[in-house]
């Protein structure tokens, strides 16, 4: 990016501002003059940033949405394209197709790193964006609670490169334990360990297990795939703590049918190239290890020197807003916020949506000249968990669904929200078939080699 | 790959030698002594590799298929996952899915790295696989005439990270000009140089002019992606060398009927990370370049010490085995093969399919003990090229067919090779749809940032 800005003609701020264009203005070039029509900036395409974009639709805002990427990401499908069940592009959108038909909204794809709250002004190194109104939503990250030199051995899911990668380690484990003479190297190289017992980690040891005994096992000649040994490793006392235990309960027995190992109260203490070390003395031999055990928020809270809890979090007010300043607002896993009831709002796309659903409805009341909404409550909805591909455990207040049917309500969720989304059923429905068909093309290892 | 092998017991080579194992002998580790059934090793997962093992499903051989990719690429539609219309699972397979129900066919993903005719064994620096019959598939790779720095500014197009990193380029190129302020910057970004007037350069250019004119337009605010200038470039005379000459022509106007800058005689002299200069004055500021010039064999040529001609091809006989030893053939790309007219055998897909039929029947037939088939024909069945999605020139024997009715014919004929390649009909309709709908989830920029 930079290269193609350092060639103007500097200002005396030796920066570059940029002002969004309207549709109609996009030949005008050096930029048009600043338009009168209040500035939202949002940084960050997640569920939070697009429920923000979407819902100033009809206001007056001149709205900018910056991303690091082209594309928004379905998080929560994200372990599915590590395991080769699906395609990025099954997941991954690009924004300005999602904005294609909102003309106040402009899409640009840079780095911020950091913000003027005096000034005003969004930075990415090069260009300055001006706001009248900003919101930070650039979610989270993993985090390795000190031990930063474990990613490289027990990489972490967060982007579509992460997703590529680990289907990389995943499926050349196998490659290479057939090339493999030596049984004991076979026997780590199909040993597959994941370290987090919460939604994302029970949902990769339930992939991978259906992966290395039902997928691969007839297209290998000197090992058997189905001889795979996949361990779920968590350090609190159960798996999936957000959901009731009963569920928790029935995903672990899930699980164990499915040949995965649920290990609870294990702690790792070491994770190097040859596998990890639980407590002070068990080994596990691995040849694939996977980080789903944590995350801390995005440093978007250190930009504007705002107050934030231990996980890096902004804390904000009940308007979501930080304190002292009205016109910034932080959501989804960057907010440390808590609803209207005092309850801590969880770092969940859900949330998120609602956050933002939230901002968008009060920056475009502001802007209207009407009073400020109500403080912002939080609706949990529920809780969802794939068990492999036809089962899943679901609960929704009262309700719970586990097995086939909990997979079904799963898959309809989905579809549900990919066609709100796309606001394209066909596109649903791609989505749909690919999942039920796990077309083979996804199993491809790409990338430079590890 | 190696370190699964360095692991183990060295023998007194210090190397470990792998047998194919029967599918009912892959618990046999280390592995069984050498069955007696005759061996034969394939190197290269391409169109031709794939032919001769598929040859042999009737035969007593034991096959071993080697290849440094766990997929095999549908090489011809590389440049629509480039230019984001399909998506890299659309166009490539795992080897392994294709061979699942060939029991007598062993997948191994490494990289070759010599052959020893003497000791009748292929190296891969830590394996040594046995061989009674060797075939040598190993395909071409870009060539710059010299020019190897030009690379880095004007990528080739040969394997899946070639098309993703490009579409990386391609779509980058758009958003840095969305994000540019000098009108002279934007439209450095918004000019794309394509250098070849083959097949492949005639189409990479008709796809990116769709992205850019059709594609694109309505999701930009700042700039107008339909104001791109795209430009093919051509040395020779003509493009479409390889066409009759009136097919040429028609392409050439469909190309600038979608506004691509066609220019044949015309000579890149200098690439860099601005742009080429053609002959000695003429420069092409240009954001993206793109390599579809010429192409070089690989080294296996090399690798057995075999002759070969300007273009590292081995040079091969009738039967397509290298003088002096009957056991080791050459096919596809990496061939300079003449079939019994003595016309040299060109470098496509169906050229390398029918090479490798011809010799897996051949083994075959030696192992049954019959004698050899008459010497390698060449039936050329003609020459297809698209012009952008809805358009095609076609050339069958006396039969012409351009525009719709040849993009047509184009659709059906690669279905009709799906269908043949998967035995799966759904996938060729899968592959038909994502093409036909031009999903958008292939307009991703993944990977590392240049």
């Amino acid at each position: 990016m930079s290269e193609s800005l350092q060639r103007q003609p500097a200002e005396a701020s030796g920066k570059v501002r940029i002002f969004p264009a309207a549709a109609d203005a996009r030949d005008a070039a050096p930029p048009a003059p600043a338009p009168r029509r209040p500035r939202v900036v949002i940084v960050g395409a997640g569920f939070g940033g697009l429920e923000v974009a979407r819902a100033l639709r009809r206001s007056e805002a001149e709205v900018t949405l910056v991303d690091r990427r082209n594309h928004h990401l379905f998080q929560p499908l994200l372990y599915q394209v590590a395991t080769a069940a699906l395609s990025p592009g099954d997941i991954a959108w690009p924004v300005r197709s999602v904005f294609r038909g909102q003309q106040n909204v402009t899409v640009l794809m840079t780095e911020v790193n950091g913000v003027d709250l005096a000034a005003r002004v969004v930075r990415d190194g090069t260009v300055e964006l001006p706001f009248d109104f900003l919101v930070l939503a650039t979610g989270s990250n993993h985090s390795y609670f000190g031990h930063d030199e474990w990613e490289r051995f027990a990489p972490g899911l967060k982007s579509i490169e992460d997703a590529t990668s680990l289907r990389q380690r995943l499926l050349s484990a196998f490659e290479r334990a057939e090339l493999a003479t030596d049984p004991a190297e076979q026997r780590r190289l199909l040993t597959f360990v994941v370290i987090g017992g919460g939604p994302t980690g029970v949902e990769m040891a339930g992939a991978i297990s259906e992966l290395a005994h039902r997928a691969l096992p007839a297209e290998f000649r000197r090992v058997d795939p189905g001889t795979a040994r996949v361990v779920l490793v968590e350090a609190g006392p159960r798996i999936l703590p957000s959901f009731p235990e009963e569920l928790a309960d029935t995903a672990r027995r899930s699980l164990e049918g499915m040949q995965v190992e649920v290990r609870t109260a294990a702690r790792v203490t070491r994770c190097d190239e040859r596998g990890v070390t639980l407590g002070d003395t068990e080994r596990l031999e691995a040849g694939t290890v996977v980080w789903a055990a944590g995350v801390v928020a995005s440093p978007a809270a250190a930009w504007i020197g705002a107050e934030h809890d231990r996980a890096g979090r902004a804390v904000v007010g009940p308007d979501l807003s930080i304190p002292g300043h009205p016109e910034v607002f932080v959501i989804g896993d960057t907010a440390a916020a808590r609803d209207n009831t005092d309850r801590p709002v969880p770092g969940i796309a859900p949330a998120a949506k609602q956050m933002g659903q939230y901002v968008g409805k009060l920056i475009a009341a502001r802007i209207a000249g009407r009073p400020d909404p109500a403080p912002f409550s939080y609706r949990h909805h529920g809780d969802l968990a794939t068990i492999g591909r036809k089962s899943a455990v679901v609960s929704l207040g009262r309700m719970r669904l586990t097995g086939f049917p909990g997979w079904l309500f799963w898959c309809l969720a989905h579809v549900w929200y990919l066609i709100g989304f796309r606001s394209r059923v066909v596109v649903a429905f791609d989505w749909l078939w690919s999942y039920v068909t796990a077309q083979r093309g996804a199993r491809l290892i790409t990338g430079r080699r590890p």
